[in-house]
C-alpha cells in the first residue's frame, strides 16, 4: 500500500487520501508483529489446514484492502468495497464504481495495482500446488492435495522455477507499459499507461475511462490485444522458450486449442459484426480485442459488445466458460479442462460403439490417469453448480435472467463484464447488498479454482480431528 | 395412425383428412411387408448396431408421422411438420403451431395421442436397457451398452415386468381422462379429456387451448398437477406399491429428493408470486402447477410464469434440467443423477479435507460403482455441452439469448415452453428453418439420453468393422 500512498502524495491529494492508506498499513504491521511474537504451539499442517489458509488469507487481504475505498468514501458501503477490492484481487474487473472519472488517482492505482498482485498470487498459488511444471503440463493444479511426499526435494527447483516465471511477469508487464506510454497515442499518459499495463497483465480490467479502451487509438488496442493474449498463455511456456526448447511449445495441445479458439470465434464475431461498422479492419479490430479481453478473462472493452448480434454474445459466453490456459494469470474453466472434457466424452461415444477396445485419453502425447480425468469432471460439475446456485440467489433482486447468469458466469470466471444490464458500459452497484456478498464469495471461489472456499464452509473441515 | 383417421371420420373433416392418414398407413404397410419378404443375411446384432436402430428409428417413425401435418396444410413447411412431429413422439410438446384453434380434430388427437406412443416407447427403451429392473434403481439406464452375457436369462422376466408397467401406465391414463371428463368441468369435453389425459401420461404437454389449462376449473388444474407429478416417478414404484413392497419405496432416496425439490420450489415459488395475485389458493395452485408441469417435462401451463418474478425464472430454468425420476416419461437429467452428482461433489470435498479416508458413494443403501459415477459425471458434461453448441446454433437467428437457451433447455429435457419468446403463450415458429431442425435434433437427443445421437452422428460408427 506504500505506492498508492506514493501515488497520492504526488498529485497531492491531500490529508483523507493519505490516512487512507496510512491507517490499514500500520494495522498491518501491528497484527504482523503481534503474530510474528506470539507463534503457534501446532504447527503441523495438513491438507485441511493448507485449504483454510489459502481460503482465509483471499478474504482476510480483502478485508485489509477495502479499507481505503471507505475511508476516501469512494465507496462508503462496506459490501460495495470489500466487492471492488475482492474484484481486485482475483482479477476480475467487475465494477460498482458508477462513476469511474470522478475517483481519485490513489484509489484508482490501488485497484489496479491489485489485479497485478492478484495475478502473481495466483502464479504463487499455481506454484505451490503443482508438484513438476517443468514439463509444461499444468494439469496438476487440481491434485492440489497431492504433495505430500514429493514436496522436500521440490522445494529448491520450486523457488527456482518461481522466481524465473516471476521475472517474466515483471518484465512482460515493463514491455507492455512503456510499449503504451512511448507509443504514439496521446491519451496513454504514464499514470493510464500504469493503470492499463498492471490491468492487462494481471488480466483484471479495471478501467480508468467510462468508456474502457474505445476511444484510445488502434496502435493501442491492437498492443493490448496482443498482450491480452500473451497473459492468458500458461506462463512454462515462456519458460520454454527462454530455454529454447521450442519443440515443446509447439507440441503443447492447450496452445493450439487457445489459438484455435480464438481464430474460429475471430473468423465468427468479425463476419458478424461487419454488417454493423461496414470496415474491415475496424471490425476485425473490435472482434479481436472483446475476444482476446474475453478468452483471457481480462475484461476490458473496445466497443459495447451488448448490442452485438446474438451469435455474438452466445460465443462470449463459451469463450467465458471456457477461460484462458492453464498456467496463467487468467480465470475459468481452462483450456486444459476443456480439452480433458472433449476428450473424455469422444471418448465414451467410441467407447459405446466398440465396448471391448478400451480408450485411451493422452493429452500432449502422455496418457492422463483415470483419477485426473474424474477430477476435471468434477470440477465442471462443481463450476456449473455454483454458477447456478449463484444465479438462483442473486435471482432474488429481480432483474433480468441474462444479467444475473453472465454476472455469476463473470464473476466465477474473474471477467469483469457480462451482458444486459452489467453490460460492458454497465456497472455491479444495480446489485443489492445481499446479491454483492454472494458474487464477491463467487469471485474468490472462481479464483481458487472452487474447492478450496467450498472446504472453506464445509462443516466437516472444522470438526475437531480424532 | 388408425385411431386419428377413426377421428377424422366421427367428425367428418372430408377427404383431405382421411387421405392424410391413409397415405401413410398404405405407406408402412408396403415398408413392413417388404422388409418381411427380404430378410437381412447378416443378423449378428453388436452396440453399435443397436444404438443405431435406436436411432434410426425414431427419425423413421417421426418422417412418417409428420405425413399428416402435410397433407391437411396444418403445417406446409416439411422442417415444421417434422419439428411437430418429434416434438410429440419425444413428449416434448413445443409446437410450431402459431393457431392451435384452427387444427383440426384428428391432427390435434394424432399429436397427442403421439406423445402417449412415446412416453411409452421411452417406456420400452428403458426396459429394453435395464438389465435388472426389480430392484427400483434405475441408474442401470446408463449402461446402454452392458447387457450381453446377461440378456438371454432375462428375457422372460423382462417381458413380463414390461406387460406389468404397460398395464400400470395404461390403468393410470384411463383413471386420469375419467377423472377430467366425468369431473365437474364444463370445457372438460371426452375430446378434450383424452387430450389432456394423453398429453399428462406421457409427460408432453400439447394443448387445444391458446392459453393452455389456464381457463380451466382448479378442479382439473389440480388433477392435472397430481397426476404430472405421478407420471414423473419411476414407474417401478407403482410396481413395488403393488406388490405391497412399500419399504423399499420409502427407502427410495430418488423419490425423497423429487418430493423435497417439489416442496422447497413450491415454498419458493408460491412466496414469490403472492404479491401478483393476493390469493394464497391462487398462489399456490399456479405455483403447484408450474413446478409439476416442469419438474415433470409435461409443459402445460395455468399461467404465462414469462410474466412473474425472476427469481421464480431462476427455479424454472433449475427444474428444467434436473427434470423428474429415472423410469418415468419425463425427461430432464433425471433425480437419480442430480443425486450421484450431488453426493460426489461432497465425496470430493471431503476427501480434500481427510486425503486418507476413501469416501464411498451409496445410493438406496448399496454402493455406487466408480464406472456408474464416471457415467453420470460424463453424461452431464455432454449434456451441458449439447446445450450450449444447441444455444450457439441456434443464436444465429438473432433473437435474446434467454429464449435461445432455454429454447435449447426445453428441447433437451423435453418440456415444451422456455422463457421470454418461447414462454408458455409463446410458440416455436419464430425460428428459420435451420434453427427449427437444430433443435428437432436436440429434442431426440435428448429423450434418448444423449449417446444414441451421437454415436449415430459419430464417423467411427459407420466404419466398415475390421
Amino acid at each position: 500500500m506504500c505506492l498508492p500512498l506514493i501515488v497520492s502524495l504526488i498529485y497531492q491529494e491531500g490529508l483523507t487520501n493519505a490516512i487512507a492508506f496510512i491507517v490499514p498499513i500500520i494495522l498491518l504491521l501491528a497484527i504482523g508483529y503481534l503474530f510474528n511474537v506470539k507463534k503457534a504451539r501446532n504447527t503441523k499442517m495438513l491438507a485441511r489446514e493448507g485449504f483454510v489458509i489459502v481460503g482465509l488469507t483471499w478474504f482476510i487481504v480483502s478485508l485489509f484492502g477495502c479499507i481505503p475505498f471507505m475511508i476516501t468514501n469512494t465507496l462508503p458501503n462496506f459490501f460495495d468495497a470489500f466487492f471492488e477490492m475482492v474484484s481486485g484481487f482475483t482479477t476480475t474487473g467487475a465494477s460498482v464504481i458508477t462513476d469511474v472519472t470522478k475517483v481519485c488517482h490513489s484509489i484508482l492505482f490501488w485497484r489496479s495495482f491489485s489485479h497485478w498482485i492478484g495475478g502473481m498470487g495466483v502464479l504463487v498459488l499455481i506454484l505451490a500446488i503443482i508438484p513438476e511444471s517443468k514439463d509444461g503440463s499444468a494439469m496438476h493444479i487440481l491434485r492440489a492435495e497431492s504433495p505430500g511426499p514429493q514436496v522436500g526435494k521440490l522445494v529448491s527447483k520450486m523457488q527456482v522455477t518461481s522466481r524465473i516465471l516471476y521475472l517474466i511477469y515483471l518484465v512482460l508487464t515493463i514491455v507492455l507499459i512503456l510499449l503504451l506510454w512511448l507509443g504514439p497515442d496521446k491519451d496513454m499518459t504514464l499514470f493510464n499507461s500504469l493503470i492499463y499495463g498492471l490491468g492487462t497483465a494481471g488480466t483484471g480490467g479495471f478501467a480508468v475511462d467510462p468508456l474502457s479502451l474505445e476511444l484510445y487509438t488502434p496502435y493501442s488496442q491492437y498492443v493490448i490485444s496482443i498482450f491480452m493474449i500473451i497473459f492468458g498463455i500458461n506462463f512454462s511456456m515462456f519458460y520454454l522458450i527462454l530455454i529454447g526448447n521450442l519443440k515443446e511449445v509447439f507440441k503443447n495441445e492447450e496452445i493450439k486449442w487457445y489459438f484455435g479458439i480464438i481464430i474460429i470465434s475471430l473468423i465468427i464475431v468479425t463476419s458478424a459484426i461487419y454488417p454493423m461498422y461496414n470496415d474491415l479492419e475496424m471490425s476485425f479490430r473490435k472482434a479481436l480485442f472483446q475476444i482476446a479481453s474475453i478468452i483471457s478473462t481480462t475484461g476490458y472493452s473496445s466497443a459495447n459488445f451488448d448490442t452485438w448480434p446474438i451469435i455474438t454474445h452466445a460465443v462470449i459466453v463459451v469463450l467465458m466458460i471456457f477461460g484462458a490456459c492453464a498456467g496463467s494469470t487468467a480465470g475459468g474453466t481452462k483450456i486444459t479442462r476443456v480439452n480433458i472434457l472433449f476428450k473424455s466424452s469422444v471418448n465414451k461415444i467410441k467407447n459405446m460403439v466398440n465396448p471391448r477396445k478400451v480408450e485411451i485419453l493422452s493429452v500432449d502425447g502422455k496418457k492422463v490417469e483415470k483419477s485426473v480425468i474424474e477430477a476435471v469432471q468434477s470440477y465442471f460439475v462443481v463450476y456449473i453448480a455454483v454458477l447456478i446456485v449463484s444465479t438462483l440467489l442473486i435471482s432474488i433482486d429481480n432483474h433480468d435472467l441474462t444479467t444475473n447468469f453472465t454476472a455469476s458466469l463473470s464473476c466465477i470466471s474473474n471477467i469483469g463484464p457480462g451482458l444486459s444490464k452489467v453490460g460492458p458500459y454497465g456497472s455491479f452497484s444495480i446489485f443489492s447488498d445481499f446479491s454483492t456478498f454472494i458474487l464477491t464469495i463467487v469471485m474468490i471461489a472462481g479464483r481458487l479454482e472452487l474447492f478450496p472456499i467450498l472446504v472453506l464452509f464445509s462443516p466437516s473441515t472444522w470438526k475437531k480431528r480424532i
